[in-house]
């Protein structure tokens, strides 16, 4: 049997000669699949190959960039995902299991494709959040950014998910510009494999983008500083023991964790038998018992119900176990011997502290099978906020009132995500359990059959949880990507700050043109267009025939508009002023370039604030400044914002925003 | 000699007869001014009063209530800060340094109060980012909230700054809802304790807010789990020590660290000494090198220059030394004689590396006193990257080329800060270490005299920095409001997220008018309006006449709007096509409500998109919904955010924006 090669610094390896070698067997026949070594593979090497080409190579490319290969390897791994399908088969992942897997990792990849394209600018740097004026004259100004960290991201995997639990923490990963070092777990490493041999062949990604270990990597962390990131997804028993790595400790090596929780699945007391959410509730306990054969750090472990509905939830989810679950085939064997004798012992454990536990169905005598077992409990026990069976097994728990079932779910620690279901309890809910969770779920009969599902992290929200849930926080759309990325607050001029984060700061150089002398900014294409490009225009004097006309065409007669008396005894008039919509309106007619060109649409508008009133025999004037400009890496055109500022004939500030436009790229 | 009080559940306590105590010395003389212990104090039960009568006290604020009372407090120790001037003055801080320490903490509160009410909603849950849509149909949707942690907020300072440093992290955490408990430093937390006592006397404060512990607290980690959050300043050794407590570890307790760090400040090779950036640049060396007498965390202790500038940049710093400084007078002493024998060890260790120190003035015989120390050095050493002097003491060391500035940099393995004296190559220099510091700090002659300084941190931007210097984060304004909080991703119905967030979501129930029936929602004052009124218009049809007039009268002759052959051309125009602006001005006057009554203005625009182009023949109407009401604590009147959206006679969405109004409570 052939060990499972690695790939480091470019290359594909595997140790000559080993001493020792692990074995993995398919878990539905106990057959040998593959053997796992590492015996002397340089990691130091690669860590180092991470660091200079994969740093240097990745850094090649703008976050646009990135973020559209990673479109293009999800098409790709989507042509070759049968072949996935069939190498994971011995997984003991059915093909329900193998779309959570497979198709889920690849719909990851479009996501952050799509998100980082279209939440993020096309450049090196991410600013984040307004910039702050720190000196009156505006000659002093801070600003916030992220720039990605110089070093690697290290994912170290749990078996149940080898490829989306791959690609989940590639993508954010590799759109932030970092190269990735992938350790898949040993039991279902060989699936991970198969899909960075598919990443590696695709010829997508640039050198050094990722690598592999396939096998244990004990020192790995002791090659790891403060410019690594380790997401360790596993035992929390594992995680304590990364976590206390004197790299972590005193290097400073960035390290999250996401472990298994007991997450619940709460029947809030104003739903009945009779409601259509009991249904709905009952159908995300069986998705979650079976699911992956329960092997999802997501499941649900605690169905927190009204005592007096415990007999009549285990006994209907009984009944759809029974009716839906053909062991081997709607539902699989765990991933590995190992895994059934732990939640064999796990169940036996919880039985022996009060759980009465109900299997349903009969486990083949091949393979690594665990029946559905549902555990009813005449009393709350400890042991079922801490014992975790890690296959298809659920508790089913009673409880008093609602702020019983806050108390009971909070009793797990720290949890990856719950699910309320309810009508009239969200608010409730959420202010006693949201601070122990990383995500809620709520449920009632308007989203249960469009939800994505309780078990089910999604890219564009974050995963992850307090406490026993290990403390980190993954995905999250473009959240995710910063994680990979340092914040920096950033202090000096204008121009520093323009220069720094490639965006125009009010106050910077600018090169002003008015419609006297010198080219419009709308007259240049994304290749000539630099930031900083003004165009100043005169003033425009407003006459009250002007507002009452306006008033009249639009029918926004607003008193402050054509009511003297009543717009004087209003707080912020001095006297009828002009509508805000007319003071856009006519800045737009002040900076137009009329003719065809570049310029193709405004597309819409950020950040308006009407600042100082502007009444009649008032004039105003507007200044445009090109602030951000945005190529698009597959159309022929991109946005640009422009800083927008009108000011009246005392030079006071009227309003600000900025224009978004889209302009072509030639 | 009584012992400092310590202030625990509520009531001030001191030890009984305590076996042993810890004695604290007038830096300036020698003599005892305190004395310390913590010997039988119930620590564990103070935790529980946090976590439970802090908790519900602070709960039954707001954020903007709660940001109110900082500012009243702020107010309040601005009245008595002269007292702690003179308590501080034992601590060997002069005029200068009170300023830093105690107004820059009352300034940190302003701040807070200012940005807590402007820039969070007025409730207990912040929405973190636009919503996702998580199904076509939009039944199923998604977000992310911040809701306060659950327990208490353990502060750990450093000595140097005793008012600043609590009041840096008890604000934030304040805001967000959680209470602290502080333990300052011994040799200064008489100082702390007199801050305290004003807090708690002001009698502002809710109850539990905040506890004090003078004198140390070994077993106070044994009794935090991961509803807590500790926040440290001080020593990397200290900092290792507590972050491998096994609650740490194991139990999740949120920590975070900010130490010293051996921070840069770079003289980019566009500078030469006759520039007038030259003499900025001394000036940051030399504040940096007395303020505090040096003992800042954010102080410079690596002047990096051109080889050819390093006597140069050592003569003129020697020179304003000299002018400047009077022992005892313009700088004072370290802040005990343990700092006084750590500084002159360091200075004794960087020149048995090579450093060559040139001593300025001479020590007072009495007193913690060190003398401003220069080092400068022929020749890069791994010392002068890794020996921090903690005082009055910078090392000058000469660079080949930027990239080389930007490699020693990097040495100091994270760093706090870093000033970069440059004209033309912020770019390049942000590019290069960013990533490696908490914050820039970017110099020339345009902010030489409006700098807020290298070493000062401000409440607006973010403080702490990669790697050596803790890998923490605190300040930045809202942000380190949300350290304090847990982000959760939630999911569900439109309604449910609206009952969860307060906040009005696309798709939630309505209680809808319109102009023949039901009450305008502006006629309802803040009282009345409830998220989730909604005003409908009727249908308004928009004619080419329309069009053309309204770019005759605004000038805005753009041609999509008046030319139909070059409109027909332009990639996302049918024909002729109504403007934006006329479009939102026209949506104005459907839904207006013109006379007065309680919304006061329209104050400006977030967010507006144009979805579909409106040409001649179409019709539009506008569905406008209160989504957002934030009644101000300082007003007569609060901000109404309305969701819009313009639809046309298809039902097609036009444009969305959200409106925003100034509206009267009653």
């Amino acid at each position: 049997m052939a060990i499972v090669p690695s790939y480091l610094s470019g290359q594909w390896v595997t140790p000559e000669n080993p001493t020792k070698t692990t074995e993995v067997l398919d878990a539905r026949t106990g057959e040998l699949v593959a053997e796992v070594s590492t015996e002397g593979l340089d990691i130091a090497g690669a860590i180092d190959y991470a660091r200079t080409t994969g740093q240097a190579e990745l850094g090649k490319l703008t976050i646009h960039e990135r973020a559209l290969k990673l479109k293009e390897l999800a098409i790709y791994l989507g042509e070759h995902k049968e072949a996935l399908y069939r190498i994971s088969d011995a997984t003991g992942a059915t093909q329900r299991d193998h779309y959570i897997d497979i198709d889920g990792g690849i719909g990851t990849l479009f996501t952050f494709s799509s998100k980082g394209r279209r939440e993020l600018p096309n450049s090196h740097v991410i600013e984040d959040g307004p910039y702050e004026p720190l000196s009156k004259d505006g000659s002093f100004i801070g600003t916030h950014i992220y720039t990605r960290i110089p070093g690697v991201a290290v994912q170290i995997n749990a078996f149940n998910f080898p490829v989306w639990g791959m690609l989940e923490k590639f993508a954010p990963a590799f759109i932030a510009g970092v190269p990735t070092l992938v350790k898949p777990a040993t039991p279902t490493g060989y699936v991970t494999q198969a899909c960075v041999r598919l990443m590696v062949d695709s010829g997508i990604l640039p050198e050094g983008s990722i690598q592999l270990i396939s096998g244990s990597a004990r020192t790995l962390l002791d090659h790891l500083d403060y410019r690594d990131h380790v997401a360790f997804t596993g035992s929390a028993a594992t995680a304590a023991t990364l976590k206390s790595h004197q790299n972590v400790i005193e290097g400073g090596v960035r390290f999250t964790s996401e472990a298994d929780s007991l997450n619940a699945a709460i029947l809030a007391s104003d739903i009945t038998a009779e409601d259509p959410e009991f249904d709905a509730y009952i159908k995300v306990l069986f998705q979650e018992m079976t699911a992956k054969a329960g092997q999802k750090c997501t499941a649900v472990r605690r169905a927190l119900v009204p005592h007096a509905l415990v007999d009549a939830v285990a006994g209907a989810l009984s009944s759809r176990i029974e009716e839906k679950v053909v062991l081997g085939e709607t539902m699989g064997p765990l991933a590995s011997f190992d895994q059934q004798r732990d939640v064999d012992a796990a169940i036996a454990r919880l039985e022996a502290a009060g759980g009465q536990a109900t299997r349903v169905g009969k486990r083949p005598a091949a393979g690594a099978f665990v029946e559905p077992t549902i555990l009813t409990w005449a009393a709350d026990a400890p042991e079922v906020h801490e014992i975790e069976a890690f296959g298809p097994v659920v508790s089913v728990l009673g409880y008093d009132d609602d702020a019983h079932a806050v108390a009971l779910a909070a009793k797990g620690g720290g949890s990856l995500v719950a699910t309320v279901c309810t009508r009239e309890k969200a608010g409730e809910y959420a202010a006693g359990i949201a601070a122990h969770h990383g995500r809620l779920h709520f449920l009632d009969r308007d989203d249960a059959k469009t939800t994505t599902g309780h078990g089910s992290p999604l890219p564009m929200l974050i995963h992850g949880g307090p406490g026993r849930a290990g403390g980190g926080e993954e995905l999250g759309g473009v959240r995710g990507v910063k994680h990979y990325m340092q914040r920096t607050a950033i202090q000096g001029t204008p121009n520093h700050l323009t220069a720094v984060t490639g965006e125009w700061h009010r106050g910077a150089d600018v090169q002003r043109v008015t419609r006297e002398e010198g080219e419009h900014p709308f007259r240049k294409s994304l290749t000539t267009l630099k930031i900083g490009d003004q165009f100043a225009s005169e003033l425009r004097p407003v006459s009250l025939e002007d507002i009452l006309a306006f008033a009249e065409s639009t029918g926004d007669t607003f008193y402050a508009h054509t009511d003297e008396e009543a717009a004087m005894a209003n707080p912020f008039f001095p006297r009828r002023v002009a509508h805000g919509y007319l003071l856009v309106s006519w800045a737009a007619g002040l900076f137009v370039n009329p003719d065809p060109g570049p310029v193709l649409a405004n597309y819409g508008l950020e950040n308006l604030r009407f600042i100082t009133p502007v009444t009649y025999d008032d004039s105003i004037r507007v200044e445009l400044t090109a602030k951000r400009i945005t190529p698009r890496v597959t159309d022929e055109y991109g946005e640009v914002a422009w800083d927008t500022v009108i000011y009246n004939q005392n030079d006071e500030i009227v309003a600000t925003y900025d224009v978004l436009t889209l302009v072509e790229k030639a």
